[in-house]
């Protein structure tokens, strides 16, 4: 996967953790577009500064991934979804008469 | 809750996120019931320190689960994994001649 891509999905995941000023700057880089020179003008600091605060962000976020997989169990979460959700309509093809208690759980299903 | 159930459930969460130490202690503090002083032998230390620590910890532990909500998050998915449990079990009385899909589903369930 692109790292750019990873690092945003990971934000969406751990941003909470950072500090109020690591995020902005993290989602302006990665989600936003902006570029280093950019930033470190709007935050009125070096360019050095905002590369060795991107870099210490992405060590702090690939950590928490190692420790708390919470993208990969997304993940696998998103997958065992896409299977239930494909049994369920089998159920529907072969049985009408039991489609509001499968309705149910696909309800359920497709907010977990 | 009783506070010492509570933190030991987010120390199932979240202790990965604390340091080698601070996770030894609070587990011999909420997981094995050693006293603060039994704690503070142990680690040679005062049971200052230890009361320090532990305090600390369970300050970190609340903030982590106010952040990311994984205690709370899994306590609505075992509900959901009831509610889907009970679905099938009804869909396997009405009709068992799809008890091989329901069965599937069944065990994706589960293994949520």
């Amino acid at each position: 996967m692109d790292i750019r891509v990873e690092i945003s999905i990971l934000l969406d995941f751990y941003g909470e953790l950072l500090t109020e000023k690591q995020l902005r700057i993290m989602q302006m880089y990665f989600n936003e577009d902006f570029s280093l020179g950019e930033i470190s003008e709007i935050n009125q600091t070096s360019r050095q500064a905002i590369h060795d605060l991107i870099k210490r962000c992405n060590k702090l976020l690939s950590d928490y991934e190692q420790k708390l997989q919470l993208a990969k169990r997304n993940n696998e979460l998103r997958e065992n979804k896409e299977q239930m959700l494909s049994l369920l309509d089998k159920l529907k093809t072969k049985d009408n008469s039991s489609n509001d208690i499968i309705n149910k759980i696909e309800k359920i299903v497709i907010d977990l």
